[in-house]
C-alpha cells in the first residue's frame, strides 16, 4: 500500500530533504505541496525542484479538500505550522511535524484534535532517530555495566561542553544506572581536567577540533570487555531517518505522540 | 542484604576469578566451597586461593546442609556440576551456572525441580553480557535502519571466518530487518572478496590480525549519520560479569533460566 | 611577515572556501583576484562574496603589474589556469595550483620556467593532506608491522570497491612490507568473501553505507598490540589544509613540486 | 642467512615470550641459553619450556666460547645484566637488551666497548615499537594540524592521569606544532572539567574502566577531516615486536643505541 503524502514547505532545507526522500521512496508518493507562494503552479516549474508533477497549493483547506491524502508533513515555520496542522486534522489527516518552536498550548491542542478525530499525529522536533536509540540503549546498558564515560566531539566553532546531547544521555543513563564512583579511588590528576567532568561518578569528555560534526561516543567497562555505542551525525539531514520513520507509524497510532523516543521502543 | 554464596570449583579458570569477583563485592559474601580434594580445610591453606577463613567441603550434601546460604554457583565441570546443582536446589538454594555442556534431560530435571522448589536458577553457559547486548541492540537498531555491515576482527589464530557471534547478530538483525539489497545496485568489486559475504544483503568482513583478541562492530547506516555498535572482549574474563549479574537476579526470578539474553531486557 | 594572495576562481567552489582561509589566517592577505567577469569591481560589490575592498581584475597581466603579491594561487579551470599560471612565474610570483587536468606538456613548460625564475611552484592537483600522511604513516608502519589490513568505509552510492585510495595505499606498503600471508594457513570463509579481498596477502574491506562519506582504517597487528591509522574525510573543504600548507611552503622552495606528498617529509 | 641467538634468562616473563618467538621465526635459531640455574641441562627438561635440545650454561663466559652465534639477548635483571652485556660484546657477540635500569654509568661503558668492537648493541628498555611509532606519526603530524587532541584510555586500576605515555605524546608533539589556542575563543565548560587537561592549547583526556587495558588516539583536524593514530596494547607481550626488530636490525648497525626510537625512522 502506498502512502499519500502532502508536503507543508518544499523549499526549505527540511522540505527539499523530505520531498527528495518521498520520491525515492516505494512505499509513499507526493500528491501536493503547501507553500506561501506558487499557488497553481507544479514542482516542476519551481527553480531548483525535482521535475515532478505535483500541484502546489497556497491554501490549505484547499488543499486538503482537492487531494485525497494519508499524511500531512509539516515542515514549514512554526506560526503557520500550527495552523496547518490543526486544520490537516480536523480535515481527517494524519500528521507528522518536524518543526521545532511550537508552544504548550499548541501541542495540548492538538492532542486534543488528534484524540477526537483518532487520527494520529507525530511532533519530532529535534533528534535524528540515531541519537534517540544511543540514548536508549546506553540507558539499558547502564543497568548491567556501571562504569561508564561519555566522549562527545564536535567541531571546533561550538561554544558549550559538553554538549546537550552528552548531558541528556548522562541523564538517562542515571534512571538505571547503580550509584558507583567510578576510577581508581586514590587516582589523581597530574594536569587539572584530564579525568574530564565528573556528573555522578560518570566522567564527560568533550573534544573539539575543526574537521569534527557531531560524534558522541558511549563507553561501558566491565571485566574483561568494554561495550561502546556510537553516533556520528555528518549532516542535518540526519533528521530525515526520523521523519520517514514517522510517516511510516503514524497511520499505526491513535492520539498525538511528542517526540521520537516515545514511538521507538 | 548481603547475599551468601557457595562456589562450586574455586580452584579452575572460572572459579578462581569468581571467587576474587565475590570477596571484593560489598553486597555479597563467599560463605563454602565445594572441591573435589581439600575436604576440612580453609580456602586460605589451599595454594594460589586468597587468604580467607572459608570453608571447603568435597560432598555438597554435607555442605549445603552445614552451611547457611542464600546461592549456589556451579563453576566445576558439567558431569559433577549437574548433579551439585540438583542437590542444591533440592536443599533450598538458587543456583547459578556457569558451565556449559549439560544434556537436554539434565536441563529439562532442574527446570522441573526448580518450578517444583519455586527457586530461581540461571544457567548462563555462554556469552560475556556485552556481546548479548550487543546482538539485542542491533536487533532493536535494525528495525529503524535497513542498512548494516558488520565488522569481526580477530587474533590470526581463529580458523572460520566469520565467526560465530557475528553470524548470531545477523541472524537477530533479519529478525528485524526489512529485507533489502544494500549498495549500489550497479557496485562492482575491481578486487573478489572487497565487498565482504553478502548473507541476506547484509555484508560481512573479517578481519585477522595478531594482537587482536575478539571484536566486533554492527554499523548502522541512515541518512547524515551511523550508528555503531562494539564489543570488545580482551579476556575470559569477560564472562565475569554476566555472573555477577545472574547472581544478583536469581534471588528475584522463580523456575530456571536458560541464557543470559533471558533475563536480559 | 604577511603572504600577499592572489586568488584565481574566487566564485568557484574551492575559490571560496580559500577566499575564506586566507581571509581567516593571520599571516596571509587577500591583495586581489582574478576572475573572468567582474573587472574593476571589488569582491564585497559580488553577490554571495565576503565583504572586503579586494580589487578584481580580468586580465591577469594586468593584474600581476598593478598588485605587488607574493604568492598566486590557481583555482580556475584548467584550459585558463595553466596560462594564468605561466603568466604568474613569468611575473617574478610563486604559484600554488589546486586545479587538476593539466597536461604533461604544460606540466613540463611550467617546471622549465619555475627553474629559469629560481620560484616555488607547487601544483597539488588531488588529495587532502590528511589521506597523503595516512599513506606515508603505513608505509612505514608496514616496515616493522608486516601484518596489515584495509577497511575502508564509503556512502551506499560509491560503485566500485575498494577505493582508489585503498589501493594506493595497499601500492604504497607494498614498497616496505616483507611478503607474508596472513591469517592461518588453515583459515577458511564459511560465507564466501568474508575475509575480503587478498591482495599480496593483505586483506581489503570495502564497507558500503548510507550516512557515511569517505573514511579509511589501516590496521597493523603485532603481537600485543595493534596501530591504526585512520583518516575521515567529511567533505570536500578538506583540500584546503593542503592548499594552506602550500602558501605557506612554495616561499621555500624553488621550482616545481608535483603532488603533495613530494612536499609532505 | 639464519641469525643464531643467545637468550639470557630464559625462565622469565620476557624470557618465555622471546623463546618461543624465536623458535617461532624462520630466520632465527636459539643456539643457547644462560641462566643462573640448571648449568648443562637442555630447555626441553626444564618445567614449562619448550621441547627443544638448546644447552643451558651458568656462565657466560663458558657460553660465549662453546657456543657460536650471532646476537645476545638479555633478559634477565639489570645487575646480572649489564656484565652479562660487556662479556657479550667482549666476545664479539653483538647485543640486544631488553631489560630496564641500567646505569647512566653502565651505558657509557658499553657503548665505548661497542665501539670499540665495531659491534652494534640496541638497548631498548621500554616501548612497545607501535607506541613509538605513534610517537613519532604525531610528532610529524603535528606539523600539519595544529589541532590536535589525545585520548588516552587505561584499566581502572592506574593511579595517574595522563598517562605517561600521553605526556610523552604530547612533548613529541610540541616539538613541531605550531603555538595555537584551540577550541572556539570564548568556549566555556558548563560542566568542569570537560575540555579535559589543557597543555599548551593540546586537550589531553583521560578515560579510566574496567576492561580496558592501555589504549590511546591522537586525533588531528583540519578543515573537511580527521587523521587519527591509535595505538592499542593489549597485552605485555607487545613488547616482543620491538625485541624481534632489534634482533633483525642488530646485525646493520655499529656501536650502541639507547632507546627503539632511535633506529626507527
Amino acid at each position: 500500500m502506498t502512502l499519500k503524502v502532502i508536503v507543508s514547505g518544499p523549499r526549505g532545507r527540511m522540505g527539499k530533504e523530505a520531498v527528495k526522500m518521498i520520491l525515492n521512496e516505494d512505499n509513499m508518493e507526493l500528491v501536493a505541496c503547501i507553500d506561501r507562494i506558487h499557488n497553481g503552479k507544479l514542482l516542476k516549474d519551481i527553480n531548483g525542484s525535482p521535475d515532478v508533477d505535483v500541484p502546489i497549493y497556497e491554501d490549505p483547506n484547499q488543499c486538503f479538500q482537492s487531494i485525497q491524502a494519508d499524511v500531512f508533513l509539516e515542515l514549514s515555520i512554526p506560526d503557520v505550522g500550527y495552523l496547518h496542522t490543526k486544520l490537516a486534522l480536523q480535515a481527517g489527516l494524519r500528521a507528522v511535524v518536524g518543526t521545532s518552536g511550537f508552544t504548550k498550548e499548541q501541542i495540548n491542542d492538538l492532542t486534543q484534535i488528534a484524540g477526537e478525530k483518532q487520527l494520529g499525529c507525530i511532533i519530532a522536533p529535534n533528534f535524528a532517530i540515531g541519537a534517540v536509540l544511543m540514548m536508549q540503549f546506553a540507558k539499558r546498558a547502564a543497568r548491567y555495566f556501571p562504569d561508564v564515560e561519555i566522549i562527545e566531539k564536535h567541531h571546533d566553532q561550538k561554544l558549550d561542553a559538553p554538549s546537550g546531547t552528552a548531558v541528556k544521555t548522562l541523564d538517562m543513563i542515571m534512571e538505571t544506572r547503580e550509584a558507583k564512583k567510578q576510577g581508581h579511588p586514590n587516582e589523581k590528576e597530574t594536569l587539572p581536567g584530564a579525568r574530564g567532568a565528573n556528573q555522578a561518578g560518570v566522567h564527560i569528555h568533550s573534544v573539539r577540533l575543526p574537521g569534527l560534526i557531531a560524534h558522541q561516543e558511549v563507553i561501558f567497562g566491565g571485566t574483561g570487555q568494554t561495550l561502546t555505542i556510537t553516533h556520528d551525525s555528518y549532516n542535518r539531514q540526519s533528521f530525515m531517518t526520523g521523519i520517514q520513520f514517522a510517516l511510516n507509524n503514524v497511520t499505526e497510532i491513535t492520539g498525538l505522540i511528542y517526540g521520537l523516543e516515545n514511538i521507538i521502543d
